[in-house]
C-alpha cells in the first residue's frame, strides 16, 4: 500500500482541498485584467490577516527570499543592526545582515529560550544609533514564540526599525502588525497559511519606506520600490507564481471564514494537547512552557534515544512526519508541528503513533497515556471532562 | 477550518493519490485503440485479483447493478433459487430474485450471524432442483464474513450455480473464484478496491455461460452476452465510465504491487486491532468473533447510547465517519470500516477519537485504554511487545 503522508513538520504543511482545487484552475497571464482583479482581492485579504494598513507585497520566493528583501531594502552598509537570535532563523537574520555589510550586534539567547526583553532594553539604551532590530516571532527551530508586541512598544519612540520574521506564525498565532509597531513583517505561504511553498509576503510601514527610498544596498529581484510601482496596477514587478496566488487567495478565504480569533484559539488548543501528551509520556519540552509556541512543539528526545531514529519509525511505519532538530539540536529533539490545516484528530493520531514508536525503540512508555492526556485537553475545551 | 474528511465507512472508501491522479488523465474515446489497450491490461489484472480464469466484465453501475446482472442473466422465471440471508445484502439478493420471478427459498440466519453450513447442506439435500444459490461473502451490514470456500465445495457436484456478492470483500479478503467454485462473482469499485463508486465487476464461469445462453429473463443494459461480444475487442457494450477505468487500473497496480497476501494480512491486522480496542473499551462486537469481518467491524452501541448520536459527534467534531446500523440495527450498532486504503495510523486515530466521543456522551470510558489495546496489536504484529 502506498504510504499515506501525514505532514506534521513546520512547513510545508497540509494543503486543504479547496486550496488544491483553486490551484488547479487554468493559468492566466499575469499582466491580464483578470489577474489584477484576483490580486486586488488577495492583497485586501492579506492586510486583514496581517492586521495592517501598510502596503503588503507578495514575492515569488521562499520565506528566506522575503527575509533577504527585508534586509536588502532597509539596511545600508555600515548600519548598526541588532539581531535577536533564539535559534536557526535568528541566525539567518544575522547571516543576512552580515552579507549586506551591516555592523551586526548579535544578542544570542540560546536555542530553546525566548528573547530576554530586559536585556534588549538595556542593550538599546547602552548602544545608541541602532538603525534596525531583526527579530523572529515564532522561532521554528526551537518551538519558541517571542513577544513582538513588547519589542514593538520598546522601539516606538526610537529611530529604529522593527523587522520581524513571521514566516511560521502568520495565520496560526496573532500578528498585529500595526498595533505592535512592526515596520517590516515577513511571512511565507507554506506554514500556517496552508499553501504550498513558493510565495513570500512582506509588509512595509511608512517609516520603513523612508529608509527604503535612500537605501543603497544592491538588489534587483527583491527591490521593493519596483514592487510598489507594479502594485499600483495590482501587479508584480516580475512573473509571479500564478497558481500559488490562486491558492493563497483560497486559503485566506478559509482563514477569514473561520475567523482569526478562532484560528488562533484552535492552534492554542492543539498545542496545549500536544504538550499535555508529551509531558504525560515523561518527555521534556525544549522551551520553558510560557514561551512554548502554539504552532510547533519541540520535545527533547528521551534519555539516550536518537530523535532521528524515532522520526524514522514514525515516517516509515505510520507516514507521520515530525521534524528533527537543527544545528546543535540535531538528534536531540523532535518537533511536532500543529500549524495550519490541522485538527484534533491529527493530534490524537500523532500522539498515538508516537507512543508506538517510543515502545518500538524500547522506551518505557505507558501505552495510551499520552493519548489520554491530549483527549482530556480536548474534552475540557468543550467543558466535557 | 474546513472539516478534514476521514472516511471509515464501508464504501466509498478513501482513494489513494495515484488513483486520483490516474482519473485526472484526459478522457479518451471508448471505441479507440488506446482504450482497448488499457482495458486489455485492466482485465488481465482483474483476473489475477479474482484468482480466476473466467471471463471478467466491468459494468458501469454500482455493485447493485452487478447483482442485478447476475440474477437477470442466470435466473429464469420459476427457477428454484436458494438465498442465504445474513443481513441487508442477503436481503437484496432475495429481493432481486423475487423481482426476476424466481421461486425463492430464503434461509435467514439473522443479522449478525454467519451462514450455518450444516443447515444449508440439509436444505440442499431436502430440496432437490435448486438451480442457483445466492450468497454474500462479506455482509457489510453486520460485519460478518461467510465461508464461500465451504459453500463452493458443497455445490461442486450439484447442478446448482453459486452466485456470490463479493462487493465489499474483493481486494480486502481473499477471494479464490475458481478454487472455490464460484460461478458468478460480483464486486464493485468503491470498497476495498479503493476506487470511487461507479463500476461493477462480474465474473462468469463456463457452467454459468450455459445457463446464461438459455436464460429468458429480460435485460438489456446488463446483458452479459452483449458484454462478452464487446469484450472480444476489449470493449464494452455501452459507454463505460472512462475515468473510473483509469482509476481501477491504477488501483489494481497498487494492489498487485503490494501483493495479494500482504493486502489480506494488512486487513486482518487492522481488524484485529479494531476489535481489541472496542473490547478494551467494554463494547461488544455484533457478530461472533470467529465470523468477524476483516474489512468492517460492527459494534453494539453501549447500553442506552444512541449509535447515531455517537456517529454524529465523531463526524461533526473529528471528521471521522463511521457507518450506522441498517434496518433493524439502526441506532443500535456502529460500523468501523478498515477497507482499502487504510493503515495503522487510521485505526489509532479512529479509536482515540471514538474514546473522546464516548466520553462526550457520558459513557464511562477509560481514556486511552482502547488506543493502548490497538497499539499492542500493532506492536505484537512486529514482535515488539
Amino acid at each position: 500500500m502506498p504510504k499515506k503522508l501525514r505532514l506534521m513538520i513546520p512547513g510545508p504543511t497540509p494543503v486543504p482541498p479547496a486550496v488544491q482545487e483553486a490551484m488547479s484552475r487554468p493559468i492566466m497571464g499575469h499582466r491580464s485584467k483578470e489577474f489584477a482583479r484576483i490580486s486586488e482581492g488577495l492583497y485586501h485579504k492579506l492586510r486583514q490577516v496581517l492586521q495592517t494598513q501598510n502596503q503588503v507585497f507578495i514575492l515569488t520566493s521562499s520565506g528566506t527570499g522575503g527575509m533577504e528583501a527585508a534586509v536588502a531594502n532597509t539596511v545600508n552598509p555600515g548600519d548598526k543592526v541588532l539581531v535577536l537570535v533564539t535559534g536557526k532563523f535568528g541566525e539567518r537574520w544575522r547571516d543576512l545582515a552580515r552579507i549586506y555589510k551591516a555592523d551586526v550586534i548579535e544578542m544570542n539567547f540560546g536555542w530553546g529560550n525566548p528573547v530576554d526583553l530586559d536585556a534588549v532594553k538595556t542593550r538599546l539604551d547602552a548602544e545608541p544609533g541602532i538603525r534596525v532590530v531583526l527579530a523572529t516571532h515564532n522561532e521554528t527551530s526551537t518551538g519558541v514564540v517571542n513577544d513582538i508586541a513588547a519589542l514593538g512598544a520598546m522601539l516606538r519612540d526610537r529611530d529604529t526599525l522593527l523587522v520581524v520574521d513571521a514566516v511560521s506564525s502568520l495565520g496560526g498565532i496573532e500578528v498585529r502588525t500595526d498595533a505592535w509597531n512592526v515596520d517590516v513583517l515577513v511571512s511565507a505561504s507554506q506554514k500556517a497559511l496552508m499553501v504550498p511553498p513558493g510565495l513570500a509576503i512582506i509588509s512595509v510601514s511608512p517609516r520603513a519606506w523612508e529608509r527604503i527610498e535612500v537605501c543603497r544596498a544592491p538588489r534587483y529581484y527583491f527591490d521593493l520600490p519596483a514592487a510598489r510601482k507594479a502594485l499600483a496596477k495590482w501587479n508584480t514587478a516580475y512573473t509571479p507564481a500564478v497558481s500559488l496566488f490562486y491558492g493563497l487567495d483560497a486559503a485566506l478565504d478559509l482563514i477569514l471564514a473561520e475567523g482569526l480569533e478562532r484560528v488562533f484559539a484552535r492552534h492554542r488548543k492543539l498545542a496545549a494537547a500536544t504538550r499535555a501528551a508529551v509531558k504525560a509520556l515523561g518527555l521534556e519540552l525544549l522551551p520553558p512552557e510560557a514561551a512554548a509556541s502554539p504552532v510547533v512543539t519541540a520535545v527533547r528526545s528521551p534519555g539516550g534515544t536518537d530523535a532521528d531514529a524515532l522520526r524514522k519509525v514514525l515516517a516509515d511505519r505510520f507516514g507521520i512526519y515530525f521534524a528533527g532538530g537543527q544545528g546543535e539540536l540535531k538528534g536531540r529533539i523532535f518537533r511536532i508541528a500543529h500549524m495550519g490545516y490541522v485538527d484534533e484528530a491529527d493530534i490524537l493520531c500523532a500522539v498515538a503513533t508516537l507512543e508506538v514508536a517510543l515502545a518500538t525503540l524500547g522506551f518505557d512508555v505507558a501505552l495510551g497515556s499520552g493519548t489520554a492526556a491530549a483527549q482530556r485537553v480536548f474534552l475540557e475545551a468543550r467543558g466535557e471532562a
